[in-house]
Parts: structure tokens; sequence; C-alpha cells
């Protein structure tokens, strides 16, 4: 049990299964998918950095600032968000250097042994930065150097990154009342749409989230569809999805709380939202403007082809002392318990056997899986099980995916594999663990005779490639 | 990586662990459960195919159409339950050339890789009928052909299949207002009691069941009892019961929404009774009403032996638009979350510790084996955990209940494998898995040095064998 | 597949992955952390027991008699609490000659294959004792004779066994009413802190259990200070708070049903106390005065520096004919579901992120790891997530609360291996195994190439000794 790293070097075989007979098998299904191109369709890389193409300015803002997962790691165990770099909302002082920012998680690299966030920063700084060594208290500074070159290279710009990585499309995730210039400036520098807008219109159907009506205001300006009562507004969001659509748009997303999607009685929904305007609503009228809009997004879905993604269950900010300092997304939204076997009976039984609409589900509570998610998409065409998600990205979830949804919904009922991350450098690495992943799930199947050695290998490519594509394939 | 199968010859070691020191050891506990008999005492077979025992038609009629399993499986992916030859309720068209159903199933074969239906098929065409390939749109027209000559062979017929199965004993399940005709047949043409009926009393204890009325009346007219007042519908009850055990029986089963066995005030129930006898009942009194019976159906258990048999948590029918167009059982029934261990306390409570009781609660949601019912079953003794069942009963399930309750439940507190089939070709397929994951459980054990291999193997036919025949043994 | 222990010679690798690869890895992991001393911060050893010093009557009482898990088995099969030795509480009569006891249990071994209490036994009576045979009909008097002599020996007496087991510190559990007479002689006895206190106040927090005003008054008189009133009893509870940490406690521990700690108007607390001490309580109030007390039991542990242990989620005494006749802890303690996200809220709101407080919650509910606890536990500095505890204290649930927490949590942000037992001589059995599954989980990891070999080696021994002592180190 020596260690044999003497560059660094990761292990060709790693997230392959241990046992010798089943790795082989895994090794010859993994080899047909790894070179395959990526389509990752559900990120959140911010479209404005792929407009501009700068350089990245330093390993702190490359890999540890931005990265909530990471950061929430360190102040678990500590380290204040402050400490990290983390610029704070009421004036008190925050870590400037990038340097220091850098030497604090180095040191604490061991934090995130048996985490995907290892897994993935070890690819990252070991395949696409060629490192020469972990993270540690030591190697801080050297690294920091290194890696400080590396970033201002030509090859680690944005775009020049998505060529390395053979990223044939790529989503990002955008407002509904954008204008999709980003978009539109990144489809001429391409001459071809390889980065496609998401249309996200969570924040106009939360009525009570603070800015709502100011955001109404933007969607009536963009849309140039004065959404003052709410029959306009659903016009205006039509007027915005076809402009998305036009735009490349393959999708929708939606984050929910729960995944209520029960039908609102127009009259009702119509001065709900008048009472909104007036700043008037409460929590029972919030929940379930928010449950008849989901239904009213599928409708759309239905009519327009743009697939919808739904993924509820996550409390946001769980810790209102880090939200008002550091403000949200900074790895304390919290997942819930979720139901969706009733919650999504009424939009199912209206479009769930529509050919014309598509529904891709996420879930950050595995225990869904076997009882709810995969009977529902093993019954209803225009369902699929989306790929695990957000905490469940990760080798053990992923492989337990598997494990608890193919016996029911079988391998043509999930998406395929999509990323959930705004990290730009780690969505090779994520892609490239999940086929190792689904290559490792494959071959116990053929080493237990469940599946032939050729089925096997057609499905890992379908997994990893042909699945995606269709699943967020434009509706007829 | 070749596929070695020349003939269609399975794997003689599917579904044996991959390890070759556990499979080496999985494979002579498998050597000692391989052979024994079939007690199946919880299937839907159909006890009038069984006295009537005709060749079965085709096919289509044979592997496709009946099962729901199947059929949804090819309608999350597009095609109509029409053209899968189901028979529509709305007078529209359905496909009629069982070849042609047969092509669509053969062409879709690669959607049930993974799948339990994968596997149970596989094991039904290439073991029970010799088929020489697997289906595919190549195969499909000799595969029909040879299967037409096979299935009307005598050997076909479905008592011969019983007997060329081994089955040692099987339980139909029967509704608590049928005559038994059918099984009274039975006893006589096959001269012994292999084929019990099940006493499954559903319809008639949810008073808001379109037609409960008239299952009421019907009640009255096979008891004869007049079944007008709640205490004569308890008496009709008991007069089935009566019956049903004189014909065989030794069990109920009971197909609730929730676990709920609250019971009820006499007088509340006499007048909840008397609305719904006048059409008048709400969700609360037909719910209460339920739970009520339920209750009540433990009390005459207590009493007369029969082993109550209960699954809960299954919404059915979650499509009204395949209901509608397509009836019930049509693979759209999805689970939903279920509490067991305050719902069962006051049925448990007045009869969990009586030595003349026995009852065994099956799940589709997972998360509550180690939770919930595995503590219940470990304390209680007329509690036994039932066997996988319904979308758990396929391997990696299999394998996960063992993990999750006999830590907790020991092997002998859980029921021994039942299957849940309608498709009496699969039963052998079933049994067969079962046995081979258990094997591969046990063999772990012992490889992990926490069990003898002579224990082992004793254990593994207890599962087999033993245990269901004592699970379902009538009470003193 | 032949038995090979001649004598009574347990598996030296058992409970290490089977795969011979990984075993090696694990064999090496488990080398450098068997032989680590004993941290065991959780247990339920009746102090008393360890002040006498007395040794163990017979091996009934020794190890049959007050072991609930062990006995709920047997009970689970048939055999009543009364003929296990049970006392009962009614006056009926119970078998008093322990060798009978001894008997029973051993005719019924096999019961407890695949479960932990049989892990457990052959760990106490093979390597303990050094037991010649398991337990079986024929072997039953042998066994009884040989450690009947054992247990008489003085290296057989509780606090020799400490010794032998290499107990390094053992906390009891206390209620908070306690004056510490105990406590106060061992350490004299000792000249040493090695046995420490843990302040458990249960039992005053329930405002409606039987016998809570007399132990308020019993509070009253210890702590010297009259809680006649809301105010006073708190000031009353922190003085045993006091007087704990005194006595060495790190730590209170807290048995709610469920997990909620929202605040109370100390108006509404006051009230609520008030009509308690009359007798008059409801139970809306009761439970809001539980969760009251549980947000303010953090509040003293920011101040007071003890670690705040959770572990929400059983309803005690499920039968109340069991209870009625032979009391509480007879093994029909069920666990429920239980929520922790939102529960938990208001807590980890105002304390969640004070490096004065340190919270350790334990679950019977292993579905809430990956969706809640993970999370939280991966987010808030003072949460830390418990080990397996109670039903999930076993081979596969440790196996799978590694494979669900660690990829969230990481490994540092669990508390390390706690025992929960009464049993004193199955701790050193508790502990290997844990140190041995633990072995076995980072040896996949290893042989995944997801860590290098000597990181594993130093998260075991961080996992075995240094968590468990960190994560309940008194607090700045």
């Amino acid at each position: 049990m020596t260690e044999q790293r003497t560059a660094w070097q990761l292990d060709p075989d790693r997230a392959l299964p241990a046992e010798p007979g089943v790795r082989a098998l895994a090794r010859e299904i993994y080899a047909s998918t790894a070179a395959l191109p990526i389509v990752s369709m559900h990120g959140h890389v911010d479209v404005d950095l792929l407009v501009q193409d700068e350089p990245f300015a330093n390993p702190a803002e490359m890999f540890v600032i931005p990265d909530h997962y990471l950061v929430r790691m360190l102040v678990s165990q500590g380290e204040s968000p402050a400490a990290l770099g983390i610029p704070t909302q009421d004036g008190s002082p925050y870590e400037t250097d990038p340097r220091e920012v850098w030497r604090r998680f180095c040191r604490n690299w061991k934090l995130f042994r048996g985490t995907p966030t290892r897994y993935w920063l070890e690819h990252e700084l070991a395949v696409v930065f060629e490192a020469p060594a972990p993270p540690s208290e030591e190697t801080a500074d050297g690294l920091y150097d290194f890696l400080l070159d590396r970033l201002a290279r030509d090859e680690s710009r944005p775009r020049a990154l998505l060529d390395r990585f053979n990223v044939e499309l790529l989503a990002t995730t955008d407002s509904a009342a954008s204008g999709l210039a980003g978009h539109r400036k990144l489809a001429e520098q391409e001459g071809r749409q390889r980065i496609l807008p998401t249309f996200r219109p969570d924040d106009l159907l939360h009525i009570r989230r603070p800015g709502w009506a100011a955001d109404v205001r933007r969607l009536s300006e963009v849309s140039g569809i004065e959404a003052g009562d709410y029959d306009s507004f659903l016009l205006a969001l039509r007027q915005r999805r076809a402009a998305f659509l036009q735009a490349g748009a393959r999708a929708t997303d939606h984050g929910h709380l729960s995944a209520s999607a029960e039908p609102l009685d127009p009259a009702d929904a119509r001065s709900i939202f008048a009472a909104a305007l007036r700043g008037e609503s409460d929590a029972a009228a919030a929940e379930a403007f928010a449950g008849g809009m989901l239904y009213e997004m599928a409708r759309m879905s239905a009519e327009d082809g743009l697939v919808m993604q739904l993924h509820p269950g996550v409390l946001r900010n769980h810790s209102s002392a880090v939200r008002s300092r550091y403000g949200t997304d900074k790895g304390f939204d919290i997942p819930v318990r979720v139901e969706f076997t009733r919650a999504l009976q009424p939009l199912l039984n209206s479009f769930g056997m529509d050919p014309g609409f598509r529904m891709i589900v996420f879930t950050t509570d595995e225990t869904v899986y076997s009882r709810e998610l995969a009977p529902l998409a093993g019954a209803y065409p225009a369902l699929r099980l989306g790929a695990p998600w957000w905490f469940l990205d990760s080798p053990e979830q992923m492989r337990r995916f598997r494990e608890s949804a193919v016996e029911t919904a079988g391998f043509y009922n999930t998406s395929g594999f999509v990323d959930d991350t705004r990290a730009l450098a780690s969505i090779p690495a994520r892609h490239d663990l999940a086929r190792r992943i689904d290559a490792g799930f494959l071959a116990r199947l053929v080493a237990e005779g469940r599946l032939a050695a050729a089925e096997a290998v057609e499905t890992g490519i379908d997994l990893a490639y042909n699945l995606p594509l269709q699943s967020y394939a434009p509706r007829p």
C-alpha cells in the first residue's frame, strides 16, 4: 500500500469498480464513451463570461470563491466566508488577497476526502491544467504560481476551454426577463449555436419574492407587452418563450420549493396577480399562484415544444445570518422532502400523454427514485427522470440512482447525464465521472449475466451522449 | 468482451454476485435451493384460466397484452396501448393482429434492459419455452411462429405448466363475494388442494367506490345473509371467510391506500354504512370506514386464523385519460409514501401479541424497511415483513431489502419469497431469481465471516421454501 | 464450503470486504486502528454498576435479560418476555432460573443470523470470554458453566473489563436531577476522570409525562433552587449543568420525539410551566414546551460549552400491553419519520455559526442522511452528524451511512464512532466492528482511485479515535 504517485498522475481506472473482472468490462465500456462530445443542457455558466472570453484572474477566483460547494465545506469546519474572499454585503472586511484565499483552501484539502468536490478538483487541476501536485500547505504557493501562469494562456480562456473539452452544446440559465443580448453576441462571435439560453421564470412566478414587481416591469419592457394584469403577464411570458426559442433555447428551468402544479382558476389567478401588483399577497396565495403557474408553464411547453425542467425540494438560504452578510447561493441551501406522485397528477393528467410535451424532473431526495419518479417516468411518455443533481451529482449517488431507478424506469426513460455547474472547468470532470460510474454499473449487469456486453456498450453511449440530445430535442 | 452466446443459453450464474469468491459460495447455496418446490402464496393468476386449462392462444396474448409492467414500458416510450392490443373501452380501434403486437414488442426489446421484466422474459422464453434467440426486429416473426407451436402443445397448458414448474401450492386472489365455484371445480379436477383461494374484500370496504352497493348485494346473495346493515354486513363477511377457509384459503389480502387501521366506534360504523347504502358518504367517512374495517379484518383473522396480508401505498389509476380509455390495471398505479409505525399501532396493540394472529405487510416504499417495518416485525410475534413486492420484486431491490431489513428483523421475521404475478409463466422465473439473490446475499455474509456456510445453506432453504409455508400456515 | 472452525475462532477478516484486493487494503487500514483506545461518549452503562464493581451474577443476567435488542428478537418469534426472565410488574410469574433463560436463548441462536446482536455476542463470547463454541441447544449447559466461571473472576468485574477493553473515556447517561454521587465516588476510586456523566434532562422537559412534577421537585432539592416557576426552573437546570460540568461532563443528551426546536415566548413558557405544575396541560402545550426547551438547551450549551446531542424519532412503548406488564425499554420502541431541515432552522439560525456551540445529531431514519443531515452538517460549523445509532449501529447501516453522508458532509463533519450500549461487554465488539466497516469503506475509495492509501489510514484513525475526542471536546 505504498503511494506510487511520483508526478501527479490520476489513476486511469478511478471510479471504476474494484473487482478485477467487473473492472475489465467497465474499462471497455468506458473506452467507448470517454471521448464522446459533451452535451451540457443544464448548466449555470454565466453567459457574459463566455461573451467577454477573458482569462480567469487567478486560482482563487477560478476554483475557490465562486464555488459554494467548496466554500461551505471550509465554513463548516470553522473558516469564515470572509476569510475565503467572499465579499460581504454589510461593509465588514473580507480577504482580498487571492493568494491568501488559495492558501486557506490548500491547507484544508483533507476536508474534501470522499467528496465529489475533491474528485472534480483533482481532474481540473491534474488533467485540465496539468498541475504538478495535490493542494497542501506545502504546495499552496507553488501551485498558485503554476496555475496563475496556466490561466493566463489563451488556451485557458473560457471558449478555448469549451473547445478543448469537446463541448458540442452548452445551455446557460437565463432570467425570463433577459433580453438575450449576450446570446445574440455569442451566436455572432461563434457563427453557430453551440451555447444556448434556458428560460428560467422562477423570479416572476413567486409573487412574494422581494423585487417581484420590478421583475414584472422588466418583463414588460423586454417583451414589449405591458404585463399589467394576469392575461397580459401570460402573453408577455409567451413572447419571451418565443424569443428564447428563436435564440436556440431548448428548455425551461423551474426551481420551486414543492412539486405542486395544481391549475388555478383564471379568475383566482387574475385577482391574486392584481393584488400582488398592489403589494398585497399572503403566503397561501403565493403558493397557489406558483403551483398554478407551473401548470401554465406545462401548457405552454406542450404548445411551443420547450422541454420543461423541474427541480423542487431545496429550502434556500437556511441561515439568515449568512444570507444577510454574504447574500444568496453560499452553500446554505438545504433539501427538504418532496412529494411527486400526487403533486404532479394534475399536470401529467393534462399533458403526460401528449407527444408534444416533454418534462424532466430532478430531485435532491434520493428516496423518491424508486417510490415515485421511476414509476411515473416508466409510465408517462412525456416524463423523463433527470440525472442525479446537485448534492446527488456524486459517485455513490449516481451508482445508487441507477440501482434504484433503472429496474422500474429502464435506462431510456432517464435523461442521460446533465451537469449542474457554474464552474466551467469542472464540466469535463463531471461528465467523465458520470461515464465511469455508468460504465461500472453496466459492467456489473454484464458480469451478473443480466445484460450482453454489446448492449452495455450501446447503452453507455446512449447515456453519455444520445439520451441528453434526445431528451432535450425540440418537441414536434 | 465478445458475445459467446451461440444458441440462446442463459448464463448459469446470472444474478449471482460477480466477485469470484462470493460467487462460488453463492453457487453452492443456490444449488441447495434451485430445485425446491414452489410455494406461491400471493399470486393473481385467474382461477378460470386454471379451470378451463386451455392452451394459450398466441405469444402476444401470453406475454404482452396482459402484462401491465411490460405494456406501460412500451407506452412510456411513445407506443399507444391500443397499438399494443389493449382493448379500448370507448369504441376506438385497437390492434387485433397478435403478430403485429408481438412485432412491436420485439422491436422495443432494448427498453427492458436492466429491468426485471427483461430478466423474467429471458427465463420464460429461453428456459421454459426453449426459444432460440432473444426478441428483436429480426427475430420477431420466427419467434412468433416458434412460440405459437410451443404454446399449442399439451405441456404448455396452464396446469401442465404448474406441474413442470414444481408448484406445490398456488394461491389465487378472489373477491370476497366470489362463490368459489372455480375453486370447487379445480379441487375436484385435481383431487387435491394445490390451488387455494385468497379472500380479498377491498371492494366491499371502500364505500365510495363505484359499484360498491352492487357488490354488497352480491355479498348478500352469495353469503345468504342480507347485508342490510353494518352488523349483518360483518356477519356476511364472516360467512364468506368461513367458506374461503373451507375451500382451503390460508390468507386474506388487503390493498388499502394507507395503512391506517383505527377501530371505529360501532355506532359510527353503523351510521356510515347505512348512509353509504343510501348513496350518501363523504371522503372522510369512507376513509374512517376503510381503516375501521381493516381493524375488524384483523379481529376476524385473530378468530379464524386466516393470515392477513396488507399492502398499502399505491395510488391507482394515476392517469384518468388512460383509465377512461383502457380501464384499470394498465401500469398507471403509482406508489406514494406510507406511514406504518403510528398507523398500525391500534391493530398491533390489540392483536400483535396474539399467537392466533398472523399479519404480513408488503410495501412499495423501500424507505420503510429499516425505519418502520423491520423494527415492528422484529418485536411483534404476529407480524412478518413480506417479500419485496410489485415494483420492488427485482434484483437490486431484493438485495437492498435483505441489506435493510435483516439486521433488525432477522431472516425469520420475513415471509420468505412470495411472487405477485398474474403471468403464470413468470412464476418459476421470479422464484428462481429470488433464490439467486438470496444466495448472493447469504454468500456475502459467509465471505465476510458473518455467517457459517452451513447456516447460509439452511437459511437459503428456509427463505425459499420453509418460511413461505410457515408464514401462511393456518393459525392455531 | 466446509466449516473449518475446530475451536471457536472468529474469522480475523470478519466484516471486511470480500473482494481480495479491497480486503488487503482494508486489512492495512484496520491494522492501524484496531488497537486504538476506546472513546465511548454516548453509552448507557449504569454508573452504579461501575461504583459497586461486583462480578456479574450469571450469563443470563449478563447477556440476555438486560439486552432489549436480544429479548425482543426472541419475543418476536413467540417466546414470552416472562419466560426470558423479564420481571413482570403485575405480579404474574416469570422465569427466575437463569440457566433456563440461558437455554431458551441458546436454542434460538439461529434467529440472530445476519443481525448485529449475533455479531456482538460472537465477539463477547469468543474474544472477551474465550467461550469454546457458539450457543446452541447442545452447548447451552456447557457454555453456561464455562461463563459462570469466567464471570466470577476478578478480570471480569466491570472496571477490570474497562481496563482490558482499553477504554480511555466512558460517558454514562444521567438524569438532570441526579446528585452525581456515583460519579463522585468513581472519581475518588479511580483517581482520574475516566468515567464521565452526561446531562439528560428529557424527563424534566416533557410536562405531561407521569411523574414530571415529582421530577421537578427532585430537581429543586438537588439543585437547591426551588423550581416553582419557569425562570427558577431554568436557573435550576443551569445549576445542574454547572454541577455536571464540574463532574467532568462533556455533553447533554436529548431524546425528543421530533426535532422541533422552536423558541417559545418566555411569557408563554411561564404560563405553560405554571399550568403544568397545577396538573393542567394539553398535548399542544407540552409539544410547544418541549420544542422551546430544546432551543433553551442550545442556548445554554452555547454559553457553558456542553456538547448538545439530539436523537429524535423513536416512538417509545409501541405496545401498551408490553409496557403495562413489563415496563419501558423492552424492545418496543419503534422509529418514525423525522424532519430536520425546517425543525432545526431556528436553533441553527441562532447558534449554528457560534464557535462556542457544538451539536451532534443522531437518527434512526437513514433517509435523512443524504437529504438533510449531511447538507446541514456540511454547512453549519456547530453541527456534526452522529454515528449510526441504535437500530442503525450495524454493518450494513454503517456502510450505507458512509456511502450516503460522506460525499456531502465529508468525513470531518461526522462525530466519529460512538456506541449506544448498556451492555458493557459489547463495547469493544461495537467499536471493533465500526473500525472494520470504516476500513472497508476507506479501502474501497483507495481501490477506486478516490483516495490515497496514506490518507485512508489517517482518516481511519481519525474516525476511530481523534474525531470522537474532538467532537466531544469542551467548547472554548
